[in-house]
């Protein structure tokens, strides 16, 4: 495995692999690497010759009053967890030779920005789309692997990958959850042992919500209701947005039927959680 | 030569020719091809194994009143001087396979569109970076040609091409004149005969702001009104810019010594022309 910080010496590597018709997986992270991240790296290494990890705390997806100074930085046991599983390249650039002075372009996916986490969000997913496009042009890989815990964000790079004609596949894997049911992510790490038990309300107001449209119910804003009150049972939590959308749009469903994406974000403590659930 | 309408197929096609390590060099246009776009086409030819003309009048960078539906559209004149160039391929798509039905990602460079021309033609640039980052993953090229006739649309892609890592060389390449010293310039063709005669006011103005440098001027206050007062002599004409400025940043300079754009707009009656003078 290969740790390599230089954009530009990581594009030349991967170029002579690329003409050998090596095919290249890439892995996008902010490190901190847990089974979610893992799950992508595996399914990268079965389908891919090469496998690409980056890892990258993004600057500008970070509100100025969110986690960016706290968010987790264990290297060396992400560098071991990546050799672990087969990784062939990790990239970990410098802020200053992603972001030089004079920056200046960014990416828009517009309308997609505005719903859900972009509310409590703003320049978030601006952030998001332009350091993976910045990523896709510096690792130029066949496919890239997304977490569907990130939803709205696979759902905005897909359109992305569509609307610029960004040559790669994208793979979007399942969510990895503990076994009592709270969906992997890195900030679980801040919730002490009250709020790590209050956090399971995402993946239960979940539950609840499929158990009810498994049997008959369509009513959105009633199901959103019963999945509000179930959650405002917590005193350690607040409730962000439950909101039950089309899933390629993200624009709320009056009635739900066929597809559907029910998408929730908690703040448990001072940290802000989210899940989903897909049916395509 | 072939001229290929999709952008997958053409894409296809052009990995099979980079499999076998040839360069490609692409020109992007709106057509109505004059000495000006052939002067790059003919760089490309020089620099690569294999040429790309792009004809495409984007509609998302012309404003609701400008001249869309008017911009000419000659294409058997212009695929007969590129057959006669040696280009290899003609990229000749539809509106409807550039922005199929829900596009809505956009590339912004923000800072340098808010300058000059983007003060009268608000989101054309946004068009501009937005169609120029599609053709470069479409056709992803080895050189970028581009004319310095629009050299506010060459600061930005340049800028942009730098900030999202796109593996491209860019190449501007001069103005390409007329005899009497206007640029060439498809919109050229709108002017009747006595406008004709005015436009020249524009290249005038600019080699008497040179002369004037030449010999010591540097205040860019007084260069600057010394090119209105020349231009304003024109009944037919009504300035929209007269500017100098940082050739990187596209701020105005106030004095004019070292590296310096001297940039033009002036519609003469109701064509709204450019140029510019560059010292590096």
């Amino acid at each position: 495995m290969r740790l390599i910080k230089s954009p530009s010496l990581i594009n030349k590597e991967l170029k002579k692999r690329r003409i050998k018709g090596q095919g290249i997986g890439f892995v996008p992270t902010m490190g901190a690497l847990h089974e979610g991240h893992l799950s992508l790296i595996r399914q990268a290494r079965r389908d891919n010759d090469i496998v690409v990890v980056s890892i990258f705390v993004n600057p500008k997806q970070f509100g100025p009053k969110e986690d960016l100074k706290k968010y987790p930085r264990p290297l060396s046991k992400d560098l071991k967890l990546c050799r672990k599983e087969g990784v062939d390249f990790v990239f970990f650039p410098k802020n200053e030779d992603i972001y030089p002075g004079g920056f200046s372009t960014y990416v828009n996916v517009e309308g997609l920005d505005k719903f859900l986490c972009a509310k409590s969000r703003p320049g978030h997913f601006r952030g998001v789309t332009t350091i993976v496009a910045k990523l896709l042009n510096i690792i130029a890989p066949d496919v890239l692997y997304l977490g569907q815990k990130d939803i709205q964000q696979a759902v905005i790079l897909q359109r992305m990958v569509k609307d610029l004609n960004i040559p790669v596949k994208v793979k979007v894997m399942p969510i990895v959850r503990s076994k009592d049911g709270l969906a992997l992510s890195s900030r679980n790490a801040y919730l002490n042992h009250k709020e790590r038990r209050d956090a399971l309300v995402l993946s239960q107001a979940l539950k609840l919500a499929v158990f009810f449209i498994n049997n008959g119910a369509s009513d959105a804003k009633r199901i959103i209701l019963r999945m509000r009150q179930l959650i405002e049972k917590r005193q350690s939590v607040r409730i962000d947005y439950v909101e039950i959308v089309d899933p390629v749009t993200l624009k709320p469903l009056k009635k739900v039927a066929g597809s559907f994406l029910i998408v929730l974000a908690v703040w448990v403590g001072k940290t802000r959680l989210i899940d989903n659930f897909l049916r395509k």
